[in-house]
């Protein structure tokens, strides 16, 4: 089982993967619990590289930069998870370029859904969980957390971005969902922590339910 | 002016791009000498990933690291270099990835043709000049200047690779200078560097002849 969660930062993506990854350890599961962009052996370093406020990267950089990490994280990570029979969970995946560099950055959507077939070189997610909620609460939450817990140097460069750009962010996941119904899944985001991570749980539970064993 | 040195390792690039540089500098024009991979500012962090004996990368991630340096190269170097009426000597450029990629690993070559679109933008060379040799004397060369001069970790990677390998190679330049014939230029590298020196400074300048001044 490969489930991927999306969506802009501030949604609860983390605590949802916390919470999401007891779950199935509590019901007998060995779960593989990664992200993107960085978890690969080059990722940490390309993950400097994409996420650093100060170099100044040409859009089509950072594109083919998150294609690279995709590439190699699928070869050394996500695939060898799902063939040693894990519950891969990971944080932002393939649709998070589709989103942030075509409804965000103009990129030809068509394009890049041939780049990310290239780069996940046939291996889609089971279930995408796209955590929704307005762009609004989405920074207020980010910027309270950058405040308090000193990790502002992060995702800083994406959070720096303007409001308008947060809602194109939120219209291209609500739409991939529309695209995508087998595999999308969108979440209500304002949900309280644990009920958000039971709506999700019952989500997988129902859906694993539905597909053979492994 | 926009010119890109392409052929296999060992085929003399470096020797001519030093002297092609002292032949502009001597006719009064301002020279841009640069490479790919690893010219831009996060070039060395990549072609020290792409270049390693020791990474594992996937081949659809290497694809991508070599795009997004070409991406960045053009942002960075090239285009403005070009603007500032340099004449920029480029060693290796967007058609190394069209053969080693697409002949060598077997990648669609409209997909390729695609990426590097991408990566450059719209701006391709006026001129690109192919160092054509066969492979045997090629790796030949390579493997002396290895032995000699302790460079034998720089392109160790590519070197290793077998001689089938190099001869699709060969034969993948010489199509592409089939395919573009307005841009491309077959050099025979068999001959003594100082007269491969004027064969490409004919080439460039009856070219130059041609254009319009800038």
């Amino acid at each position: 089982m490969f489930v991927t969660l999306e969506g802009m930062e501030g949604s609860g993506k983390s605590t949802l993967l916390k919470g999401l990854n007891q779950r199935f350890q509590a019901a007998g599961r060995t779960v593989t619990l990664t992200r993107e962009p960085g978890a690969s052996s080059i990722g940490a370093n390309l993950r400097a590289m994409l996420l650093s406020t100060r170099s100044t990267l040409a859009n089509e950089t950072e594109l083919f930069l998150f294609l690279a990490d995709r590439a190699q994280h699928m070869t050394e990570i996500i695939r060898p998870a799902l063939q040693a029979g894990h519950v891969v969970l990971c944080d932002r995946f393939a649709d998070s370029t589709l989103v942030y560099q075509g409804y965000g950055r103009g990129f030809d959507r068509r394009l890049l859904a041939t780049l990310n077939d290239v780069a996940v070189s046939g291996l889609w997610p089971d279930t995408t969980l796209i955590l929704d909620l307005p762009p609004e609460e989405g920074l207020r939450r980010a910027l309270q957390r950058n405040n308090t817990s000193g990790q502002s140097d992060d995702e800083g460069r994406f959070e720096a971005e303007t409001l308008a750009f947060h809602t194109r962010i939120r219209e291209g996941f609500l739409e991939l969902a529309r695209q995508h119904p087998q595999r999308c899944v969108v979440l209500d985001a304002t949900r309280q922590p644990e009920q958000l991570l039971d709506d999700a749980w019952a989500v997988l539970c129902s859906r694993a339910a539905f597909q053979k064993q492994d």
